[in-house]
């Protein structure tokens, strides 16, 4: 073995580990100290990266400077930046601190936490978060892992609605047998996140069997109860087994919050399986003034909320609760040989791998438990009420101008907004509409900002959507200022 | 809005950030210092952590200063340590310096390429990285983005299989209609990841429908080709559809190494679509001694495999490359207004929420790319061949003394091995079961090392799998001495 040792190589050498991680802070901490100066939404062109890399690999190491280099002039210009003060669009996905010391030490343990025994501090934090998370935004104890359920953190919402869609699939189909499955209808509006129904293809029902219920300006777009359950009763008539129901607190769009309540009742009448998407919403409801969101929950079989979103935790990190755990892990268990230990075998651990898609998970919870222990409840509800209150500014200073109006009231931190149309017709719409696509590319064109769009009820309107750490009131109000001077612009 | 911007809350001010972060990398750095201190398996009990941490969020913001003192008096206990170089167990999940660094940037920048315009440096990095990748393992250029593949990176080869589980269910049923469900059939051998049973099951498979094929020692316990078309047969007659077969290289247990080019033609034969799980040892064939174990993978319509198993990468990132994207696109892909964008509906970028479960994507691209440079090439073969190496001296010394026995030609960097049993009879593998059962269990007590076991054909072994950056010739040797030791006790 002479020859081995003799070549030095330690991909993980302490001292160099530390110096090369130091220099990549500073990379970091200079990127934020820039962010200002790049254009929100990249300006790249399709493309615009291959020329600039070699074709393949190298041979030979390369130096972290070149690297760096590299990324300032070839990746910076190619990224859209999320963190950058003036990114309104989509939905917030907000880094902090916090969230970012919790990555650093999920990745410099990098454990893998499928079984109870692969690292015990995983999953046992992971439950004791859970529960916190769950109290912070006062679930029924059924919901915590006292009960008979329990939360697990996965990647995405998307993910939380995958697992859940089989636990649904398969608690009905051991009763009724396999075949049944081509009959199972899913639930949700024509605001539901298209998590819901790219996830119920991905389960195996008919793409047909997806029932996108319509909402009306005059309930905000939320889904009504009465339409669900007319919905419910056609497809029972049709010989169809209603199955799943997923209801948003947040809707992408337009941040529409979902009657739980008067849901669940219709729910639970037909046995149907009811899950809350309340990945942006939910982080609100740790505010009092917001909970009221989630009355009703009782009534729900499972809930997920994204703290990447909207709770200052580096991506990824989604909370999944469900009132009966026995169905998810029926549906999702597995225990090859290779895994079996005494712990598990021994019932008195949670194997989180039978809670999920993968055997692979991130050590998550240490990173929402150090955002939550760093900002504590108080000021993870202060930050949530600032952009609340900087949503409420830009509206107050849409209204303002005669030209704009606010679409809808404004709900949690995402303002939905157009120049209002000349003349109330088809017509008047269709101009209308070009009119705010036009607005929204020159605002974005620009650089300055970074805004995007949404429809509903056959509107087409602009979103203001306030969540990223570094936004102030005065980059609320040079969006405001940059929309002004283009809207003059477009409006002729 | 003035009281607003007198409270001072900026949760990512760039001083503080750089500060609490070197603060971090500190701790990090003493954590790999000692980490040859700790037990390797943690010895906590079920339950341990609860008493030890408060029953709720703290109201109020802790200190960086408490929060890292729980770590290392609550959670480090708890810890299985996946990087000491004394982790023998399961498969590896090698972090390195170059891997941290490149989720640190990926964590900075924290940005969603959900599509292109999301962040188009993420996109493009992304397909490069991937036929850097695909020329690294010499995959034929169909699975590049130049022909019609192209390469994706996801969570884990769960997730791979999911998602071309239901790109060749969805391919099948626009066909023959979507009741024909519950015909599908997917084949994996006693040895395939359970991975491949679970996501049947997720995708909507009758659980019936899953084929476990028999392997024997004969063969290495792979698969072989003729089970393989007397079981598509016995479908095929039954009424059955066969649909997808999952091929491995370097099965968990005992890394056997399926026959590609075999099983290849079955699947061609049968119109099968045929998945490559090379999770573990496809990372060995950026060298080209272990190039021929993807010899006739242009049979293979997918194949995946992890770097954050065996190539320096952090968790998490799996590759999976498929020759035909339109099949994996026409299954996943969704078109929701609020996402629509001028660059996605020309067709000319890749919107890769389409080629996976959720929208959630890190920057994985940036992470590996970072490694491949730093490495290059010859660094990586070199990583992939000193791990063979110090199994391939364990082995040796296993073979050295005469109460042992090696169960199969090690592969790649697994070593099975077991006490030789003393009589060939059935009580004989009892007693020898036990024996090995509780040899494993005293190594694992003493906490300098972690082993698991595998069963195949019936018999079970342990397995010494090398592949933790840190370890060295001496902890393997440290290994071995444990093992006999124990061995004495056990053997009476």
């Amino acid at each position: 073995m002479g020859s081995l040792s003799k070549i030095a190589f330690s991909p993980l050498e302490p001292i160099e580990f530390s110096k090369e991680s130091e220099r990549v802070i500073d990379f970091i901490t200079q990127y934020y100290n820039n962010i200002e100066k790049y254009p929100v939404r990249s300006q790249a062109k399709p493309g615009y990266l291959k020329p600039e890399l070699p074709n393949s690999a190298p041979y030979s190491p390369e130096s972290l400077e070149d690297i760096l280099k590299d990324i300032e002039s070839k990746i910076i210009p190619g990224l859209t930046h999320w963190q950058s003060p003036n990114f309104f669009a989509y939905s917030p996905i907000n880094a902090s601190t916090s969230g970012f010391l919790g990555e650093m030490l999920c990745s410099g343990f990098n454990i893998i936490s499928f079984c109870w025994i692969a690292s015990p501090a995983a999953t046992e934090l992971e439950t004791i978060v859970m529960d916190w998370m769950a109290k912070m935004i006062e679930l029924p104890p059924s919901f915590m892992s006292s009960g008979n359920g329990g939360g697990v953190m996965q990647t995405s919402t998307c993910e939380a609605i995958v697992c859940t869609l089989a636990a649904a699939r398969d608690k009905v189909l051991t009763d009724i047998g396999h075949e049944a499955i081509t009959k199972l209808v899913v639930y949700g509006s024509d605001q539901t996140h298209s998590a819901l129904q790219k996830g119920a293809k991905i389960v195996g029902f008919p793409p047909s069997n997806f029932r996108c219920l319509p909402t009306y300006f005059s309930d905000g777009f939320t889904l009504s109860p009465q339409t669900l359950e007319d919905a419910i009763q056609e497809d029972i008539k049709s010989g169809f087994i209603p199955l799943y129901l997923c209801a948003t607190i947040g809707t992408t769009a337009c941040a529409a919050v979902d009657p739980i309540e008067g849901l669940g009742k219709v729910a639970r009448k037909y046995n149907l399986w009811f899950h809350i998407d309340a990945a942006y919403g939910g982080s609100a409801c740790i505010c009092p003034e917001f909970r009221p969101y989630l009355d009703g929950v009782e009534l729900v079989d499972s809930l997920s909320i994204s703290p990447h979103k909207w709770l200052l935790t580096n991506m990824d990190c989604s909370c999944l609760w469900v009132q009966n755990r026995k169905d998810l892990i029926n549906s999702l268990s597995t225990s090859p040989e290779y895994l079996r230990n005494a712990a598990s075998e021994s019932n008195s651990v949670i194997d989180y791998k039978d809670w999920q898609i993968a055997l692979t998970r991130r050590f998550r919870a240490l990173k929402l438990w150090v955002v939550i222990r760093q900002h504590g409840l108080a000021t993870l509800r202060y930050h949530i009420r600032s952009d609340v209150k900087l949503a409420a500014y830009f509206e107050l200073l849409v209204t303002a101008d005669s030209r704009f109006e606010v679409l809808l009231p404004t709900k949690l931190a995402l303002v939905c907004f157009r120049l209002k149309p000349g003349q109330n017709d088809e017509e008047g719409a269709l101009i209308n509409q070009e009119m705010n696509k036009k607005l929204l590319q020159e605002v974005n064109k620009t650089g300055q900002a970074f805004i995007t769009h949404g429809v509903a009820g056959g509107v087409y309107f602009l979103r203001c959507s306030v969540g990223a750490a570094l936004t102030e009131e005065r980059h609320v109000e040079g969006l405001w200022k940059l929309i002004q001077e283009k809207a003059s612009s477009v409006v002729l």
